[in-house]
């Protein structure tokens, strides 16, 4: 099956325009899927740090966390402001690609931990993860009433 | 630092209440919050294969996609109708986890067809998951209008 049909089957599948090119749009609603998708994972080791479910997939769902977070300073290397991010993110690169890839670095450790001692020697890092979350969002996002994403 | 000061820490930071029971709402929330992750994840997929956003880290995306579909029969075991899962769900338990465990094979299959021979040749492996998520909505979720989600 070539390159091009099978492209369009996944793209049809999804639902995902075809044929699209890299507009502003896409590069928009890409960085904002990958920022949501980190936010769900987070929701879900949550809900099992906290006792609410329960735990037998803590490993996966923080591994997952881990591999979504190593991709999300990418997803904004593109100048395009728009979505919840603030123009402050490339006017301070530097220190917003900083924080970025400290806190990929605090959910990997988190992961390796958890494989290799267990959830819980896992849970200080978690922290370490989700404080970064919490002052990079407070700098760099716009806050809009109604999110439940409001950590 | 205890385990219920981590538990503490980790649950305020994330806003999740802490010292929760395993109630019903918990157990809907917490299947909302990965079928949610499996959505954005196959955004995420799909904008990278229709080639609207590079896809430098369509390796690690697939590898997460993986992970949380390997977690997401779990979220559905406890027998709590809700949200957008019919009634269904739990009515044809047999029929509804065979396809679960199926999706999850495929979700599998194509992140390690990308690890092993490169992300186009995983591209059937993906096709096959998502006819497998289009098939099971179609039969076991409520749709809401309005929803992106519809594929």
């Amino acid at each position: 099956m070539g390159r091009i049909f099978r492209t369009l089957c996944v793209s049809a599948l999804l639902s995902v325009p075809l044929l699209a090119v890299a507009s502003d749009q896409d590069t928009i609603r890409y960085r904002e899927d990958v920022m949501k998708t980190l936010n769900e994972q987070a929701g879900v080791l949550g809900e099992m740090l906290s006792g609410a479910v329960p735990n037998d997939n803590y490993g996966a769902q923080l591994q997952a966390f881990a591999l979504t977070a190593s991709t999300a300073l990418k997803a904004f290397e593109s100048k395009v402001p728009g979505g919840k991010a603030k123009p402050a993110v490339w006017a301070s690169w530097t220190d917003f690609s900083k924080r970025m890839t400290e806190f990929a670095q605090q959910a990997a450790a988190a992961a390796k931990t958890a494989k290799e001692q267990g959830n819980d020697a896992a849970a200080e890092d978690l922290i370490d993860a989700t404080e970064s979350c919490k002052s990079c969002h407070k700098q760099y996002r716009q806050e809009m009433k109604g999110d439940r994403d409001d950590q």
